[in-house]
């Protein structure tokens, strides 16, 4: 095996910032026990109920074909079989990370396995997908905007690099460069192509990723293609439907605004439609900033991202409060107990904001990457790698538990494919830059200034804020390293070699530039506090309501630790909050804080007289392990009082 | 013309409670202007919107055939076009009491020509059906749980028996009763009939009125069968089911309880499934009750009534908080931004609670059926009666308005029959005794103990809680009086001919027999303050917050009244109410009381500062009169603080 080294990639980085790929990071510290749980577990359990759910029958053309399994959603027009191949991609790339973690012949055997179904499955012209090839035959690129037929290329994409630089073998990479070029044959600016994308977009970050593994800049054009295409005028969707005979108006999400094609993507200002289509859409824009420098995407990324976190994001870093659309309603809607906030929706923000660190080192991003990561991504899957969340409220009556499975599979291997590379996350690399984004235990192999360096951070993060980072280049090399002072950090010290340094953060970075020597240490101190965050009035459901944090975790209190209502329960602002162990969570630190509770003298519905009020004390736990004990309510913003 | 008098009943009261019929009562004070709107603007709008929506088309065998003009519901088995029978019926019934209390030519020529269709359309044998008849022929009988056929013979049935009620004229009554023997020989317990039941029950309330309007015992045992039957195992819905060729399990609702066919009525302890077919069914059960003096089924409908009452009622009365089954989900779920709590479903609310009333007079019933129709129910229409709310948030966000029509146009006609026939909601009469269960302004003659009686209330109630109720019998008669003592009065006072009265309320009421003389006054002067109002600590959302209430009146605050965000508002238990007039709203009665105002000092989503604090007021009015203003948001639940 003959693993890629430095990103992975061909086209190596100038001023751009990209992402280690997942082979350079050893991960251990917070995320080594769930990057092992994904490797040991989950992977293969992906794998089983893909195939439990005759995924592999559809793609194996050796195999009797199923048909429609799955009946033709309610009123829309699409099935999930329809997105199979992109769950099929998650899960193979979950595989390949897994792999990457830990050596499995069995599990490889399975992967490429359906490799080879999918290699057997390839058209003469390299078209891939086996709703179009094997359950509706003859209707392929008839209907972009519904079908999810760009969507699924690029989950296989991302599925075939990850399997590269795990693996080494080329085989699923070299399917989907076939792939990719008969969909670059099909779409472009020529007069004999079509001029349509993705209706959820997906695939633009993944030929991202295509271009970078194999050095194919027109992988990248092609991104840049979907990307500058999408919604202008005339609009490819309604003239598709036309050509289908369907009318446009009768779209089931009636507006274009459902898949971000409302208008030109520059043009765009506000997060609207189903939200992890948004976050996919500005991820890959973001992407094609970076890769062509183009600043002219920036405007927008500036809005939307504006518009997102100031107006529009769940403190726990989910997003997208609507069931109906999976999606955004109007500002400020941030109901909680009904909050869809899907899972797929923080992972989709977490690729967001790291891409929308390629230009620069910019804690904004970060900020929210972290938070979106340990809140409302991490809740989507259980602690034993086996359930899952698909939304993720930020308050339950008790009701509301993991999946074993969704008819709509989409979150499993998305979150899993998020932990499994999670490595990939904590580093920017550029060209004599090297961005600390993420903290977490690892040791990192890289290339920097053309210097061979080994990277190794010390930490019990986020557990405690202390991190220590130890730089061991091949020779002497001057390059900048760029350290996050993360947005809830009440102050912080920072030492090199010992010595402190009193260089203050760019744009919450301390970019320290120098010639390293190996050996060169560097400790920083994040001074890490539980705090209470209060809403903005605009927040209906979060008035007379505080949230509690420490470091990236948002805390939630749940009926297993709290008697039940939880709502009863009223915490006064600035009431100190101590530091405990949450039990049975693996010694996660769980806050207590004094409260005092409310009770009617009956059981009446509604009642004249006021509550009546005793001493009580709280105990809140991380938000993303709740669910994990006994069934219960949970409640992230608890009352408060002046 | 040949109005027939005294409850418009053949079958006289014994020690049962009926309710008098709408042209014994002569409406003015409170509902007097309501009432007028109706008869004047409402009652026609319904014809004209029906029409516009081609029902007509669709009843009258003379008009070509519409076919299925609104497409089939996604993933359901129905259309809004299979129970327009029933949106008919409801607005011929408006009409009809429209007519009652205006004479109106052309409106009346209108409805003649209505019933004048349905005429021509019955069938040999009797049935009527217009989507069985005219759209799927040849399929009658074969879905009960779904299509509404039972349901919509029952609207038509309360349409005729009102028509009769205010005109005299029996050719719909007559229509109808042949409709009903048509039912009678399908449904029974012999060996050649069916033993369905609705799928939506209304049927059974329905049979009751038309029994009781002709005297014949029969059609309140088809009323009884129905009830009897519901739920028993094997249960006829399944079987049904398996007849069409379907899986029962296929139901799209998942299971019977959605219509309340899950076990036996009689076994039945919890309010679940339609709130609407509920309440309906519950109604049915209790005129069943009283009609056959069937102590069996008061255990269940005690206990759906405590069920529903001290679990499951927000406080405007409304019910059923999802829109997913336009019904209940689990105790205690009141949401209040996402309520559903249809309009229909306050207006059976007030139907089932005035039927509670048959046996005995008991507060109990008449408080919660006055807070439904005061609140929930008279929301439902704007106070120029032209448009209407389907779902009755006690939040808004500023996005929900009351529409002109509705796809499912069942709450118009239906809270417009209410108001229109009101009166028959103020008094039960028995043989010898006369509850006044609501009052209000009116004049009502009927026939107490053998002796004519005229009775007059003069009150401003419900803006006052002064009542003279001054008595006319044709002779010195002894019977009963029964003056409810509404749970919401902080006292009480009565005086009967000047003298002070020291007698207790039983069961809510004042039972003052004796023989009363023409020109006997009873003065009742009910303690009406405006009143704070705590919710169950289970109730989540609820918590920390409190109604403000007045009577029947729960009240809420409005932007256009008060500077948004309303949640920013806090009022201190025991801040005194004052009372004012709310602006462009004729006057109704507002309140005023003090707060504290928070703010943050930037405009930043989340903040570690605690909100500051201002001395504010906020001004309150009527719920049922919300968005008829400037639009905005809404709140029923505010702050409070100890």
């Amino acid at each position: 095996m003959n693993k890629p080294l430095n990103a992975g990639d061909a086209l190596q980085p100038k001023s751009k910032f990209r992402p280690l790929s997942v082979n350079q990071v050893e991960v251990g510290g917070f995320f080594g026990p769930r990057v092992d749980v994904i490797a040991t577990t989950t992977a293969k359990l992906l794998f089983d109920r893909c195939i439990e759910a005759r995924m592999l029958e559809q793609v194996d053309p050796d195999l009797p074909n199923p048909g429609v399994v799955i009946p033709f959603d309610h009123g829309n027009t699409v099935t999930t079989q329809m997105f199979w191949d992109s769950d099929f991609g998650k899960s193979i790339e979950t595989a390949a990370y897994a792999l990457n973690r830990k050596r499995d012949e069995e599990l490889e055997a399975r992967v490429d396995d359906v490799i080879d179904a999918y290699g057997r499955l390839q058209a003469e012209d390299g078209y891939l997908n086996s709703w179009y090839q094997r359950i509706q035959p003859g209707q392929r690129w008839t209907n972009l905007r519904d079908r999810h037929e760009l969507y699924n290329a690029g989950h296989l994409i991302e599925g075939a690099v990850a399997y590269y630089h795990a693996t080494g073998k080329r085989r699923f990479l070299d399917i989907m460069c076939r792939y990719a070029d008969c969909i670059e044959r099909t779409f472009g600016l020529d007069a004999d192509k079509k001029r349509g994308y993705p209706g959820h977009p997906e695939l633009e970050l993944a030929l991202v990723k295509l271009g970078r593994v194999t050095g194919e800049q027109r992988y990248l054009d092609l991104a840049k293609f979907f990307v500058d295409e999408r919604g202008k005028k005339p609009n490819y969707f309604d003239q598709e439907a036309v050509a289908r005979g369907d009318k446009p108006e009768d779209f089931h999400f009636s507006t274009l605004e459902y898949c971000q094609a409302h208008k030109p993507v520059r043009e765009q200002r506000e997060v609207v439609g189903h939200a992890v289509r948004a976050a996919y859409l500005y991820a890959g824009m973001a992407d094609v900033a970076t890769e062509f420098s183009d600043d002219s995407l920036n405007p927008a990324l500036e809005a939307l991202w504006s518009h997102l976190t100031d107006k529009n994001l769940y403190v726990t870093g989910g997003f997208g409060p609507s069931k109906d659309n999976e999606g955004l309603t109007f500002d400020y809607d941030l109901p909680n107990a009904s909050a869809y906030a899907e899972t797929c929706a923080s992972v989709a923000l977490v690729f967001w904001a790291s891409r929308m660190l390629g230009r620069e080192p910019d804690a904004r991003f970060t900020d929210v990457m972290e938070r979106a990561l340990y809140n409302g991504a991490l809740s989507g899957i259980s602690q034993d790698g086996t359930h899952f969340f698909y939304d993720n409220p930020l308050e339950s009556h008790g009701n509301h538990h993991r999946w074993r499975w969704h008819r709509c599979p989409c979150c499993p291997p998305n979150i899993s494919r998020l932990i499994a590379s999670i490595g990939t996350y904590f580093y920017g690399l550029a060209e004599d830059e090297l961005a600390l984004h993420l903290y977490c235990e690892n040791t990192a192999d890289i290339e920097v200034a053309g210097t061979k360096l080994g990277i190794r951070q010390e930490t019990r993060y986020p557990e405690d804020g202390r991190i220590a980072v130890t730089l061991q280049p091949e020779t002497p090399v001057e390059f900048t390293l760029a350290l996050r002072v993360p947005g809830w950090a009440r102050g912080f010290s920072l030492e090199i070699n010992g010595e402190a340094s009193k260089i203050a953060p760019d744009k919450g970075y301390l970019r320290i530039r120098r010639q390293w020597q190996a050996g060169d240490r560097i400790a920083l101190d994040l001074k890490m506090e539980p705090e209470m965050l209060y809403a903005n009035p605009k927040i209906a459901p979060d008035q007379g309501r505080m949230a509690l944090l420490r470091g990236p975790f948002v805390y939630c209190v749940e009926e297993t630790d709290n008697a039940a209502p939880l709502n009863a329960y009223v915490i006064k602002d600035g009431t100190p909050v101590t530091l405990d162990r949450a039990k049975g969570l693996d010694g996660a630190v769980a806050l207590k804080v004094d409260a005092t509770v409310e009770s009617q003298p009956t059981d009446a519905l509604y009642s004249g007289t006021p509550p009546q009020r005793a001493a009580a004390s709280l105990k809140a736990i991380p938000y993303y392990l709740w669910d994990n004990r006994a069934p219960g309510e949970m409640l992230v913003w608890l009352r408060r009082e002046a």
